[in-house]
């Protein structure tokens, strides 16, 4: 299953620069551990906003609520989570999307 | 420039079917053309909804512009978009993600 | 995968009686296959609207888009779907939820 | 009577990790009362947030705040209430829902 | 058990003067009804709108939405319900709210 | 005059248990006085919220600010106010509603 | 009783170029005998749209929703109403606002 | 240029009633000064809350930006602005309105 | 004056390929007349939607509702009007922004 | 590209007047030099808020995202972002709008 998760942070007004960089380098091991496991599959950034949205590939909500809540910075995240369905033009992509013949599908038979 | 699209369709009220079938095939081919083009990056279907989600890589917002209005089914989506930003996790990821060092990014430095 | 499914239906205005009836009549049929099978676990109207809530069992998203949009009455409806997790409480319960022991769970550390 | 209840707990800034814990232990034993005595009939987690959705089964709305104002962590919680009908395609149901003749309901005719 | 329920009428473009005039004609025989009935306590129109607020005491969700879905105008109708619990400063009125001591409560203490 | 008021308390995270019970106190003592006058109508709670809804009767909008500002809480209280209008189906009701007839108004009317 | 109006006109999409040119004469001469009787204060338009806010002043609610139900263009507009109180810095104000002593009002005393 | 202004006011948690009282005056001696200037030309309270709405009459967008800020509470303070265009039935209004010939405005012309 | 303006076109389901290549030859010819004119200084494509956004330089909102109003597809337009102080940074900027020394002004200091 | 960026700027409660004379002047500096270097390309202040909109020119998301994060005040910031397409009426605007022919296009060709 894929979802589209988008993260975005607001820290506490009180929180000192060196608890920020802990987190910060916290965080930033767990995220590669996440993208090196293929449980964030993309990831982009909001331009101007501490935010991104992602797509991340679990079995199941269960699974993704664990990854989530794994993060060392949750606390101070608003999340929102998207199931995601796989669309008629591109399922069943191993290979380069363009390669493939796309069966029977369209942008607009979502 | 890579742009986070979301695409939902309304049929008028009063569409026949035979019309409805004709503009469908035709999305369905201009799709195929967006995606074969490498415009579309990917796509995903909002389960339960006439709608879509798909990440489209374009020169700029002009291209981007030029590519939505291309849909045979334009004038009946309401037509959200999102400029995205490269992530310090996965930036510059020609191989596959979790293969690459990811320098020094954390998923919540965005 | 569980996921909470709220239907609301606006019927077009020009629809005639005859045509609302035989809608009606297919959607009902078509509700209880799909009770039936399992996918619809739990349905409740909302009062005084034509909507109602639902906890719907499927494989994925994708089989989730499916369900929905078999409903006859699919193109008039306004759907929105939350993926659910399961919850520590009452988690893994074939039997009655209040006979089993809920391991260390709590209502808040969802 | 049946509501739906969706309950998000946002921990202030400077609670204590003692107090936290302490006050998720007592959260636990509230919702384990709650689900022996049927109050709390169906819950599942909001994958990825501190929040829970579930269906509550009380006499009325003045039982009902009692419950929900009994939890440990209620000052904590936003809370969202909706009252349920039952939906003739399942109303009535003891029995497995698939076994029994849902009448002349319909998903549609909420 | 009491509801607040806001209801909000939008006639379609096309209806004519005399099938308007006998819709309203229905409407308030039904609403009469009602009214005679203890169904509906308490009304109000919403000053400038096609709109109203009341207090509806019924038995539970089922009869609440059985009593609106009777209105003639009801599917040209936005319906918002609010279950109302009893409120310590008023609640067991059954003589006017001044006349009796008002326990322990508190405007706050909702 | 009628206004239909709602009254959601947030406290501010500091506030101590003995300023909160003395703050309780005095506003319980204040909202019976209200209902003495005869300002506050109605109340009902919103069940699982630190809220109320009622109706106030008052000569204006001068005096209704005088009364909801003299509430001890006012401070952390979020306030919404409607104007109530009368309604064909139930004004000058000084006796029971169902006992008197309700001339030529209609629930649609509004 | 003074009220703060936010009239916003939209046509229907078949409406006549005559019937509509009837109808804006009408509602000019309505509006004017309204403004000749004082019940509308102050209007101005909202620039670039098919709206207006203006100051009415009315006995209660009852004659307001009367005034508003009265314009000809009444069906085909959206209709938001805030009651207003005065304000210590201006209230009672029968000569012009800058001649009279303020007494211990403040802008931010609202 | 008249602008509807509102401006609701929220006081910090922590400020002493020594400071609330200062500013209080401070802000509304600079309230008096700005209605003697004529830059705030009405104003009313919104009932039960710490706003007001009003209309200030300034040259431009920057003489309105300085008026606003310099109130000694506008850091606590969230600020609306529209601008106001004239109305064809109250346009030119130097004589009460109801004794001018409103040429051939409409209150739905705007 | 300048404003910022955000135009929305949704044209009707029923309109002739005809009358809508009309409109936009008009409406083409009267936006010219307005960029030659200096009342529209900017002017922006939301890509992807039937929508721009620009600044209007205009004496004051009179004369902003006549420019609107007079184009050709204002009846299809939904309009949303900002009006805009000049900024420390780059105000009194008749020559290029960059070429003028920026007085005391800062991005923050809004 | 270029970006419409609206920049909202919230002071915590404890900032001490000190450490906001510095940030302002650090932003102002900042500010000057991204209007030197043609980021900042338009900048108006919204009037009565401590907020701008501005029109950023830069190479992309990225750039984009680099510029507003070096903000001082950054981390105080509400940030929106819009992409923006050129449109037909004005683009390659080199020379002064009103001297070049705008070709086909038109305000509502959006």
């Amino acid at each position: 299953m894929k979802f589209l998760v988008r993260l975005t942070t607001t820290f506490p007004a009180g929180l000192s620069d060196d608890e920020r960089a802990r987190l910060l380098a916290a965080e930033s091991a767990r995220g590669r551990e996440l993208v090196a496991a293929g449980t964030i599959e993309h990831l982009w950034r909001l331009p101007g906003r501490l935010a991104n949205v992602g797509v991340w590939s679990v079995r199941d909500a269960d699974e993704l609520h664990a990854a989530i809540a794994s993060l060392p910075l949750w606390r101070f995240m608003d999340v929102r989570v998207e199931a995601l369905a796989s669309h008629p033009l591109t399922e069943g992509a191993a290979e380069p999307l363009a390669s493939q013949p796309a069966a029977g599908g369209a942008v607009d038979s979502r």
